[in-house]
């Protein structure tokens, strides 16, 4: 593959680990997010010290807050922005970009309100004429160990499988490796969805439950949302994949994830404002869990997992007592999707 | 449902915490072993200190070495002894029983060199008249969790319905919980498989790696276990369950798991014959990951991890080198079962 121009959106943990695999491949990488002084940071001290304290990045890797700038000549764009950004940055993208380029996205939520996925509204903000079809980047992945070159394996997913190859090509060598698939509403609800059932096991350790009874909420999780996934037009298998499965592993067996963490401090007796104050940081299971009450009401799916942690979040359920009120349903068979 | 006579075969760490769930549950429980010293002390100090230090046994749970005592006016069996014991043992009781009973196993593995499933075994065994269908017990369970009480949820699965429900209503309690599941290939199958994803996860441990390379041998190792169970006959959405991810979370990222023991060991560079030697305890995972590996090859599955796991194990491959070599093989198409 000839070296390409990408623009990366977004400086947060995930974009800067992507950038460097990127720049690693021998691409030339542009970041662009709207903080000075992080801009400022990552082009003349080569760091990015709110996430990585040691790391230093190639000085190849560079950044820049004019949009314009990073969309210039641009052969991809890849979306690393929070959720709740992603409609604004894209309209943002489609007043600038004047030229056709590859459009992929690593980040994982559900827009509040509509409930659309982050490729649907990709879709609906950029003209056709100017991009591909979208390609979702979603996997098991801390940015801590990505930065530090460690074995990652993610996978690529798009409707159009020419395009999830272009990614593969595009971000995989020795340490970091994309599976290519096209479940696009597999791999992007797996990815959005799991956080919630990472909030969930968080909150089991807090409240003092062990091993057994992490892995049946995380199963038992991975249930519900695959229901919900496949009501709304997922593959079920999908979730068995790096994007469902996978994710849920590192996501809901690690101290390192924010949503687990959050999840540990409900069930330590925080409640969300303190929590969310606590954290100084977006918490994309908690906004994913109230969406996914939702559209599972609105679908008609059991989801007694995503309730009961959305009643501990906004309705101000006592977790344990809510979490034994789980246990205490009825008896039923294992697979129903 | 009315008190049972259960009899529990095999006095090992999950024997025992099942026999107290059993217990619990208001059941009637006799243990079947055949260590002297081991039943006199579950008999006379109510403990089985070799797997539980600190756990004092209800008074009520007795313990014999005579197989026809345990079996006389019983209404189940459950067997819970190693998959290289089950053959002998369900000879024995073949040889003893002479009414009608459920059976119920609890075990984890494929007999070497017929590579058959233990519910096969049994079948084969015991008459079909002197017994229900077979009823496999499977899932995320660490019986030091289970033997305090801490919450856990599993499978059990059977060709008949009924008999599944009945293991359910046996077992099912506020702390303990079954789902019933008709896919036994797929239950048996996952729980056996999962223990050689765990090696492998204890072997990337062990050589240094983070979460990503964990949550991606998981992924892919269950990928591999599926296609092998399918040409085996299981349902795939079974590994997305309890016996399959489910047990694979609890094996495959704990350090009270002795498969994932044994990986780690493998990892640090210790040989087959020392890892065995050290834990004085039966690794299932490896020898499943001899028959797994022929059983692949006779079926024609391409099972990569097995491979690598089998060739750092019984030939002595460089476990470093096996699982680099494992990364660079050809990018590819992610669901394949």
């Amino acid at each position: 593959m000839k070296e390409q121009r990408v623009a990366v959106l977004g400086p947060g943990s995930w974009g800067t680990a992507l950038s460097q695999v990127l720049n690693d491949n021998g691409h030339k990488v542009i970041i662009w997010g709207h903080t000075e002084d992080q801009i400022q940071e990552i082009n003349e001290q080569h760091s990015n010290k709110r996430y990585f304290e040691e790391v230093i990045l190639d000085e190849k890797i560079q950044a820049t807050t004019d949009l314009a700038e990073a969309l210039k000549d641009t052969d991809a764009i890849l979306f690393v922005v929070p959720t709740k950004a992603t409609r604004i940055v894209a309209k943002q993208v489609a007043e600038v970009l004047d030229h056709k380029v590859r459009i992929m996205h690593a980040s994982k939520g559900l827009e509040q309100g509509t409930h659309e996925r982050l490729s649907t509204i990709l879709e609906e903000e950029l003209p056709a004429e100017l991009r591909s079809e979208i390609v979702v980047v979603s996997g098991p992945s801390h940015a801590e160990e990505t930065i530090r070159r460690d074995i990652t394996l993610i996978s690529a997913a798009s409707k159009n499988e020419a395009d999830a190859k272009y990614a593969q090509e595009l971000f995989s060598n020795d340490y970091f490796r994309l599976y290519t698939n096209t479940d696009v509403v597999g791999v992007e609800t797996a990815g959005a969805l799991k956080n919630i059932i990472a909030v969930g096991a968080g909150a089991l350790h807090g409240l003092g439950f062990g091993d057994n009874a992490k892995a049946a909420i995380i199963t038992r999780g991975l249930a519900e949302i695959t229901r919900l996934g496949v009501a709304m037009g997922a593959e079920p298998l999908t979730y068995i994949g790096l994007s469902g499965v996978g994710d849920l592993i590192v996501t809901g067996t690690s101290v390192h994830s924010r949503n687990w963490r959050a999840g540990d401090a409900l069930g330590r007796g925080q409640k969300l404002e303190e929590i969310e104050q606590n954290m100084g940081m977006i918490i994309e299971g908690v906004s994913t869990t109230k969406a996914a009450y939702e559209l599972g009401l609105s679908l008609g799916i059991d989801m007694p997992i995503t309730e009961t942690i959305y009643k501990c979040l906004y309705e101000a359920a006592e977790p344990r007592e809510a979490i034994l009120n789980l246990m205490r349903r009825e008896s039923r068979p294992e697979n129903e999707f």
